[in-house]
């Protein structure tokens, strides 16, 4: 620290994203990408984009990307803000909507960047327990004070709150904005998208790096009341008016307009998903019901940390948080077929092994 | 405005930036941008990250690209932050140096995105006249109660202020921030770069879209002591891991290393504007000495919105600040010299018809 320091710098406890690793032996199944490549589509638009004119800016408003959204979801285009990746979205969505003065709700376990934004702006927040079986008490997030945050599917539980139980939620709180998180959505039985018409205090946050296979492309994106979305075109606006690159455009229009490979790849994991969650199970694991591109597991005689670390020594990245509640559990991105059947064997040569530790 | 926005929504004066139109046909100077393509190696480098795996984060410190920068500067890569585009790193410094109980300083006349930023954090802000010549008056920037922005080349008079002036200001504010905007200096005698490994309270913020080329990719660093850059990072990890897509981060080193295309493109639009600031003159334009790549004019005869106006109905997009101390001027971006000569065929033949206006 330096005496330049501003008192938010200071107060910042920022977000540790999960590792990246340059070797390219290891098989990352630590920070939820999708195994499959993009829409070859993608590519193609991109290829394209390169042949014009790079040395002039993109169009601020990004309008051909909102278009391909609006068009998916049904919805005209001042109905959506497209960001670089959901954090963006998300740190807008917190400025846009949320007070220094009203505290927030969002769930005791769910995605820590929730707490990295409210200490950065600071906007005091109640983490509300979660249930014994890690669902979420919808009830409990009746008549919030400030606003409210929820993943759904959560992070890192997987687990996933029907549209029913998010309408009721957005019903009762109808003084303050509540912002539905589904960067896993499409690995989920439905999105609460269509209630965006509406309620006018509905934002669903949503990205690309999951479902479309584009973490390294950063877009996000949020879908809202124009009343919603107009606030974040402002704070947008007053922060930098052009978020997202020529390419990232392209290639972010191309991956919605590509539905048959997302369909494809988004059902494919889901399947590989249930034959891993079946798998675990055979082998003692407890797994939460997950609807998203990743489980969350915990073995009663293996300690979830040196699992964490004899995988990683046999190539396998995983996820473990060593926070309290949840440090006995280890979360898995679902990869390929072949990934995860390589990943069992991985599991069976070392459990034996493991179950002395701790 | 709906019930649901908070105060900072309620407060923010967005930037407007300058009219992105689609019609091939015009000939844009309005914005800055560099009327030359980026270096062919960009190309090749996105073509080749292109290959590889776009499903994955990126790198979240943009190692490689800095590593490129500080080669180039000669810094280790400690003294380096790269952001998306150097708005984005503006806002962030903002967010890192600043205090809302502290008046910082900008000039009066300057990038109108300083009083956005300002506005967004709740920044109190001093707004220091220029000197009749609009050079940057740079005694009345000692001894500041909050911090200092100055862009330079200023924006959009293109007045340029020596390293030695800049080392006094630095000087003379040993508690505080002081931001040197350099978006411009590659077309100026000399960035004050150097100076920060001396200085741990002076920060430089550069760009890639003006004199590299991409002002596509949004691509910007801030060259600091690395307390200022770790403060910048603290700020980036709470509010957006990875900024830089994979493909910007590949260009924008490609464009940095290719020093070659840098200095044959910038030393042809420094040659092209000198040319074109004796052609203005000839006509009886004031054209300020500008060290940018774009020149600001005015004529005693011609009202600049009627010159912007006509300018545009024949093609030509320049920029006309409607603001008090500045309207009687235009801003006009260096293009090719092929550019500037229809340019000056365009403007000989309205400016008898502009005459009679205002």
């Amino acid at each position: 620290m330096t005496k330049f320091w501003s008192e938010t710098t200071k107060r910042t406890e920022p977000y540790v994203p999960g590792e990246q690793l340059n070797d390219p032996n290891i098989i990352k199944l630590n920070t939820n990408e999708n195994p499959y490549g993009p829409s070859s589509q993608v590519k193609e638009a991109i290829q394209d984009e390169l042949t014009r004119k790079l040395h002039l800016y993109p169009a601020p408003d990004a309008d051909k990307l909102r278009d391909e959204i609006g068009s998916y979801y049904n919805v005209t285009k001042d109905h959506i803000f497209v960001g670089n990746g959901s954090d963006e979205v998300l740190a807008f969505s917190f400025m846009a909507f949320f007070e220094p003065h009203a505290q927030i709700r969002f769930p005791a376990i769910t995605y820590s960047f929730y707490p990295v934004y409210a200490k950065l702006f600071n906007i005091p927040y109640e983490q509300v327990p979660l249930n014994r079986d890690f669902t979420i008490p919808a009830e409990d997030f009746f008549g919030a004070e400030g606003g409210i945050v929820i993943a759904n599917p959560n992070a890192p539980t997987g687990l996933y709150l029907n549209v029913e139980a998010v309408e009721e939620i957005v019903i009762n709180n109808p003084e303050y904005v509540v912002i539905i998180d589904e960067a896993y959505i499409d690995f989920a039985p439905a999105s609460a998208a269509p209630l965006v018409k509406q309620y006018p205090n509905l934002l669903i946050v949503q990205t690309l790096s999951k479902s479309r296979s584009l973490a390294g492309l950063r877009v996000g994106f949020a879908l809202g009341d124009p009343g919603l979305i107009e606030a974040l075109v402002r704070i947008k606006d007053s922060f930098n008016s052009y978020t997202i690159d020529r390419l990232a455009i392209a290639g972010a229009a191309a991956a919605i307009k590509d539905r048959d490979h997302f369909r494809e790849t988004t059902q494919t994991i889901i399947r590989t998903r249930e034959w891993l969650i079946s798998e675990m199970k055979k082998r003692g694991f407890h797994v939460l019901p997950s609807q998203a591109n990743f489980i969350f597991v915990s073995h009663y005689k293996h300690s979830a940390k040196s699992l964490y670390q004899r995988l990683k020594q046999q190539g396998f990245l995983t996820r473990h948080f060593q926070k309290p509640a949840i440090d006995h559990y280890l979360r898995i991105t679902i990869g390929t077929d072949e990934q995860m059947e390589s990943f069992l064997k991985a599991l069976d040569s070392i459990t034996p092994l493991a179950a002395v530790q701790d």
